[in-house]
């Protein structure tokens, strides 16, 4: 006994406390040993791969998870994605990295020969944390990128798949291939440097100066001549430089650049595109503003100049692919605002582009010029009005003049404003945010039915009657007394908001809230039964003044209230911007609604309700699931019972 | 009015919310437009640079804060060692990352020429987080090294000072050059991939095919060949490939390549060296083992082996500069340990060499063979304990046997195994660490109460009564009750230990406590009046297989606790372990030992304790500084007090 004992094993018995009780990791028998070849081992015993769906963040601490395959559900003109996550078991890369891997997409392709195209229907983009919380999503090359991975850290890719309104339905698979591969500097350590490049560069010349000048020469002086460049000549193919390719004088064998081998771990995708097409006009206009301020400063361009108007147009049709209505907007006295969606006048060409884009669900029309053009602010108002109206558009044109009025006088200034509106056109509609009644004239005893009698206040100033998600708190059935305060057979409409407030538990798109809660936003909305909603803004970054400066959230507001997407230059040399996973978010919610409305238009619209009650999925603003798998659950009734 | 209102300035006035208003960023007049060129702007422009105190957890969400020069007092044989954090302002280096900067690390000079030469007596290493808190120090090439840097994440250098003790008081001065420069990737750009490489020497080798065998050929022939060879030859130096050298025949200006230049952030080092010279031998030993068997698994080294006896002694070496004792150890049946600090027999010239080195305070000697080796543990023992006892370093030997009994029979295990080698050597040293009586005999009618019988129920059993800082807590006047109770006339001696207690608000070296908190652990020892103090572990990591693989801290454990450094690699091919922070301010704790004790060598032990009490530095295990400022003052004032 006692000999055996003077050679414990650590583990079970003893102070190793569970010592490899939780050995998840390394279970090879064959154990690694020394420097690692990840051209020779399996990139399963060099990394940990799961997938994750849409709604999680997954953040650089998240643990390992199983290995599943991917199954996906989507409608035409849908956007479906999924994360896939990655964590080095060891490392391998040499200095300050755990590694390298490649990762490659194939097309999505069914049986009947139908593809959807890598780099067109389907991408690749990197999660990248943003004050530590997972947010942005920076492109990846496609159809192959490399990544580095860290020690301890995980890394995510969030994949998109964009099914187009044409696309045949059917069952589609394609594969993520993830392979362990040689750091870029161990490759690059097989190249020429700027400076062996140059010592080369000399040589070379060197031996062409000396047989160049050969006509006339006595042939004497030629044999000496060559014989000295054909000896210089060897000598550099001889030279360190070029030492990988002395034992073979054949080609070079290229495939061991090649990563993607037996060795890969191979990810299948499995997706059903179902017969649906998701209507191109939202069917909530959500409206979305973006501040030309913070472009013009940060991007350093005149407002009204070309550049402008370029870097107006970019973000504009980024936006649009979000399935939201973006409106461009700068600041006035008080909480005046000037709000426009084209940044051209009315009778530009390219203002009817915009206004008749079908996936354009609402446009704002300024209530004077945006780049002064000689006209008063009345003059241009009218004449744009005196355009828009005429047009097949015109329905959906609103005007957005005062962000949140809180007293008499501003809403004065919002009724006068109207008035002039309203001279030109009886049916423009006039939009106007609120969270309260004026304060120094109370509507009634309490603040709530004061903000409830703000309609009737405002009546006729207003159609749009844009409230605050938060004055509802979590008492939903506030939802019922607004909108029996709006009269919806003259046309009123009730949109709602979402900015600093209402903060956790409830849907907003603040940094650190839960991805379901970012996607319940517009469960909320059509639960409570708005028809549209607003948020200002998309680009509200601190101030800078240089393209790629870090991103800074303003002061005074919760973590990516404002934000939803992020200058592409922050991240790389591209000029595109970077979308926030939050705004994904958005546009999955968005998706929610066309599928809830495809379900109501079949059963009615409480059996949607009772859907989204049913599955779990969202009960009301502080009960709402915080898994994704009710999401699947709902999706896949409604294509269970309403597919052809 | 009208005309100026349509368009207003987002600011102040409106609903920009503080839009602008926490511009600490870009400053700069001129503004950087499209692409950055990093060699062309000053790296202010471009960088956030400030240093931080290395008490300070500084981590990648860390906010910029202003530089200021940095001014370090140090003595000799002491490391004093500072934080400089890097934050990019904006990005300019393409894909993936914001930039790369090159940190340049000049010699420390005293006007009269002494030197603290840069790699060897000024180091550098990254700070690397480890479950996202600040830990890792991961070496950096000297003299100089590039970084990335990441949009929107503070990287951290850890810059230590090691004095020599031969080193000349005096003032240094010396200098950190941060760059900012063209990351690798564009560099490389300018390089020749392995493709164009070959495509290279293929074409060069055909110039030489051509002209080779002219020997003996007809002079038109060579004419031809020659012709042939020289127009190939002209050809591959217009290729694209050399472009850059088109312009210019002379010699490149390689200069661009140099990233120190004008435009760098030139940071300022001074540095006091004092007479003191911090005695080579800690006064208060700190044991801290290290798993035997986790090396094992680990680097797949059998026990007993030639690669085991070298990993061992690399640890034992690389732990000794840490001024901290190690004994490696496993763990047998119960809490019974094998515990020794040389692998290698007592009559081995390396045991021999490990127990002298004067940097060694304290050392284990197993009570059995570590190695099988024919004898039995008996006899072994009593050879070991012959051998050793006639040494010079008998001193500084004990030991270690069971960790923490908790009955009688435990109790008695000790006592039986204590009686046998005090058979052979009375004036050995046993130390047993324990926190509570045995249970089943309690020793007195309350837990602490019992707790502090254990010396006189254990005597003459053990030596060194080293007792868990947990059983404490803030009741820092119980100390004084232990000591009480310790013969310290007959030798006996009282040591602590911290494990997974005491938790926070209380010193210990968890990850994720304060930096002051993990440098407070020495700084109550000092005012608790202990005379040594043990750890288990620095290695404690979970299971793995591999060198390289994912450090898991053990489950049930607090993240940090039980670990202390970490394999090299897991973050580098180097095979240097990767010291902890935590391990750093181990180190730095105990060098404020020697600072208290010569100062209490002057003006005694309780002018030592008002010392720590004035400075605010520490007052008790729950009122300690989380500010480094006091710990200056304190180093400061014994400067000022003690120096020659």
């Amino acid at each position: 006994g006692d000999h055996q004992e003077t050679v414990p094993v650590e583990g079970v018995a003893g102070g190793g406390t569970a010592y490899g009780w939780s050995d998840t990791g390394v279970n090879d028998p064959r154990p690694l040993r020394g420097a690692i070849d990840p051209m020779k081992v399996s990139s399963l015993e060099l990394l940990n791969v799961w997938c994750m769906p849409n709604s999680a963040n997954v953040g650089p601490q998240d643990m390992p998870r199983e290995l599943e395959p991917i199954s996906l559900l989507a409608a035409r003109n849908e956007r479906e994605s999924i994360q896939i996550a990655i964590r080095p078991k060891v490392s391998w890369g040499g200095s300050g990295i755990a590694g390298t891997v490649q990762v490659q997409c194939t097309d999505l392709c069914s049986p009947c020969g139908a593809r959807l195209v890598v780099g067109q229907s389907l991408t690749l983009r990197r999660v990248v944390p943003v004050l530590g919380v997972p947010d942005a999503l920076v492109p990846l090359d496609m159809p192959v990128c490399q990544l580095n991975l860290f020690p301890g850290e995980t890394t995510v890719i969030w994949i998109s798949v964009d099914v187009p309104s044409e696309q045949t339905p059917g069952h589609y698979e394609g594969e993520i291939i993830i392979s362990a591969t040689k750091s870029e500097a161990e490759s690059t350590s097989q190249s020429l440097t700027k400076v062996e490049k140059h010592q080369l560069y000399r040589e070379l010349r060197d031996c062409l100066d000396v047989v160049e000048p050969l006509k006339g020469r006595p042939s004497e002086e030629v044999v000496e001549r060559v014989k000295s460049a054909t000896s210089s000549l060897r000598r550099v193919l001889l030279s360190p430089s070029f030492a990988d390719f002395f034992s073979d004088y054949g080609p070079i064998d290229m495939m061991e650049e090649d990563a993607v081998s037996s060795l890969s771990i191979r990810l299948k995708i499995s997706l059903t595109v179902w017969d649906f097409v998701l209507p191109v006009t939202p069917s909530v206009p959500a409206v979305i503003g973006i501040s030309d301020t913070v472009i013009e400063d940060r991007f350093g361009v005149e407002h009204g100049t070309n550049e402008w108007f370029e870097l107006l147009d970019q973000h504009f049709k980024w936006l649009l692919q979000y399935r939201i209505s973006p409106y461009f907007c700068r600041w006035g006295n008080g909480m005046r605002v000037l709000t426009y969606t084209s940044p051209w006048p009315a009778d530009h060409p390219k203002s009817d582009e915009y206004f008749s884009d079908p996936r354009l669900a609402a446009y704002a029309v300024p209530n004077g010029p945006i780049v002064p053009c000689g006209d008063t602010a009345k003059d241009y108002l009218r004449r744009e009005v005196e355009i828009l109206r005429t047009k097949n558009h015109w329905k959906k044109a609103y005007f957005y003049l005062w962000d949140e009025p809180l007293n008499i006088e501003q809403y004065n200034g919002i009724r006068s404003m109207a008035s002039e509106i309203h001279a030109y056109a009886p049916d423009a509609r006039i939009l106007t945010t609120y969270y309260c009644g004026p304060s120094d004239a109370p509507l009634a005893s309490n603040n709530f039915e004061a903000f409830l009698k703000v309609p009737e206040f405002l009546r006729p100033h207003t159609q749009i009657y844009c409230t605050s998600e938060w004055v509802i708190g979590n008492r939903e059935d506030l939802a019922k007394d607004i909108i029996a305060e709006i009269q919806t057979e003259n046309g009123e409409e009730w949109w709602t908001y979402v900015c600093l407030g209402p903060g956790d538990p409830h849907p907003n798109w603040h940094l650190g809230m839960r991805g379901t809660q970012h996607r319940a936003v517009m469960w909320r909305v059509w639960k409570e039964g708005g028809t549209g909603f607003l948020y200002w803004g998309a680009n509200c970054y601190e101030k800078a003044t240089v393209p790629s400066a870090e991103i800074k959230f303003r002061r005074g507001l919760p973590p990516g209230d404002g934000v939803l997407f992020y200058p592409g230059q922050v991240f790389s040399s591209s000029q595109q911007p970077v979308a926030s996973l939050r705004l994904e978010r958005l546009l999955s919610g968005l998706q929610d609604i066309e599928y809830l409305k495809l379900y109501a238009s079949r059963f009615g619209r409480d059996e949607s309700l009772n859907l989204l009650e049913k599955t779990g999925m969202y009960q009301g603003p502080e009960r709402y699931t915080s898994e994704h798998t009710p999401i699947d659950i709902m999706r896949g009734e409604v294509y269970r019972t309403c597919r052809s």
